[in-house]
């Protein structure tokens, strides 16, 4: 059964008019009415459609951008302001502004987003990060609201439109690389499994010892955030075992700057010692010491990309939904070294 | 003579309650009738007071964040991610979203700005760079809409709020530190000079050659975008002087990295040769070779402290406007020395 505006009245006991007006925020509505009628439209499930508002109402000319935790955070890591600088040169192409979430929590975020939707600040949504079971793609989703995500979504859904690097693929062909040197104590240090990013290049890792007839350890996984941070912890853990690792994949650059620091404070020498490869091929990864064998993701393209594809979202709603896959470079430079 | 809106609703030919709506930007006025009455408003010098209307408006929980070029630039340089860290801090603090702008010529900016202030779309406005005469600081101050700058006005107006380090001074002083190793022949490469800071700065270097009694040479500046590309036209004109310097005073880190590039090529190497000292203490400065000896500017602290002046003047509108310098950090590391 299709829920409708003329139910969600009738069960809030106001007319048609008032739910409307609840749906677009409107001043004219009492902050405890929305909250009435907010309840019975979750309540019955009723959803409104927001493609079809946005034919209707005028553009707002904004995109909303949604980091996965608070730029005090994000903007620790180059990702960040590089995919921004995608995003924004395809927006300022088409006259589009950016409103820029800063919520630091799943809650925070969700709300955020809520609101930008329901208050009419922004035309469509590009979230920056997938997650494991996300409430607010779901939302997204469940609103019919135009978003791209960057990121491949958790759930199998067709109707979702994203860009994202064939993760899979590329860890396997780094991972591959590694055993090609004789590695075969090769280690994994992602970042949260939260994110869908780190269980695809897991994934790819793990294709990659299979086929070689290497055997996965659990002990040569370290998850720890992106944030450098909590890099000395991860390493320190893998160093100390019976039989510490030869080479690691690491997926961030940043990390791997903060590791070869501190394995050189352990008299650990890279690639010597141990080899490492990792992503994002950062402005740093060329004069960083070694320079670091890294894969680029064309973290702009990524942005830019995403950023087309919401606008085309946004100017033909009926638009098919749209999966890009960002080629990716392998930049061999000096972080690994056949093993002895 | 005040100009009222009745004034412009006469002149206009409309109803007084057309001007507030098309003040308003609703949706309920034709382009054509506010095409008509903007250039009235215009034509008489009508402008409506933001602030006294965002008291009695809801406020829209958002502050628009205005970059001084497209973001395509802009997020090539360390500093506005940083500055950007801390202005989201402090937003998400007071539970404030981020309009971000995305124009990358001074007349789309402009536009810009006044489409987020005429559309209610931020309760206030962040400006990163002061411009010589600019022309979106000047409609902010007309339209007494709250506005922060981050850098110094360039006219000298007690009722424009701004944060900014003293940048004439700490010139000076680094200015002064190469003086005492010895150096005579000392360049300025700077930024453009349609930004104050660089006008302060370089106002701070020849106070030091004045009170050292060296004499200032008009060859010895050379003006550059921040944008490191042009790094190697600056130092080859100056290496090629008859008399070429023997040390640098650079505006930003991402200048002096490809400078000691281009040196390097040329033959020429720093400190041995030449002394090289920046600002902005980037996450690389202490990674380069040799290790570089920044001026820490607190990037972070000047966006945060911008958005928390804004903060207030947004909710307490007859704050009195506020002057805030954040100290700098002097961080000597590897790249002057003493002259042979």
């Amino acid at each position: 059964m299709i829920v409708t505006i003329k139910d969600v009245a009738k069960k809030a006991n106001v007319a048609p008019s008032t739910v409307s007006r609840v749906i677009a925020n409107s001043p004219r509505i009492s902050e405890k009415t929305k909250k009435k009628v907010r309840e019975v439209m979750e309540e019955l499930g009723y959803h409104p459609n927001f493609q079809a508002r946005s034919l209707a109402a005028k553009s707002t000319q904004a995109i909303g951008v949604i980091m996965p935790n608070s730029a005090y955070y994000a903007f620790q890591n180059p990702f960040f302001p590089e995919v921004l600088r995608g995003i924004s040169t395809s927006a300022h192409d088409n006259k589009y502004g950016i409103y820029l979430s800063t919520g630091s929590t799943e809650d925070e975020i969700y709300n955020e987003v809520t609101s930008m939707v329901l208050g009419r600040r922004v035309d469509g949504v590009i979230l920056l990060y997938s997650r494991i079971n996300d409430k607010t793609m779901n939302f997204l989703q469940s609103s019919n609201f135009p978003f791209v995500v960057v990121g491949r979504p958790d759930e199998h859904d067709e109707r979702i439109s994203y860009v994202d690097n064939d993760n899979i693929f590329i860890t396997k062909q780094v991972t591959n690389y590694l055993i090609d040197l004789g590695h075969q104590n090769i280690a994994f240090v992602g970042g949260s499994t939260d994110f869908v990013v780190t269980v695809d290049r897991l994934n790819g890792y793990k294709l990659a010892l299979k086929d070689a007839g290497i055997s996965f350890k659990k002990e040569y996984m370290v998850f720890e955030d992106f944030i450098k941070e909590n890099g000395r912890k991860a390493i320190e853990s893998l160093m100390n075992l019976n039989d510490p690792p030869t080479a690691l994949v690491t997926q961030d650059d940043l990390i791997a700057y903060e590791m070869i620091s501190h394995l050189e404070d352990m008299g650990i020498r890279v690639p010597q010692d141990i080899s490492i490869v990792s992503f994002n091929n950062l402005m740093l990864s060329e004069h960083s010491k070694p320079p670091l064998t890294s894969i680029d993701i064309c973290i702009y393209q990524l942005g830019f990309e995403a950023t087309k594809c919401l606008l085309e979202k946004i100017s033909i709603p009926d638009t098919l939904p749209k999966r890009i896959t960002i080629p990716t470079k392998f930049i061999e430079r000096k972080s690994c070294e056949q093993k002895k």
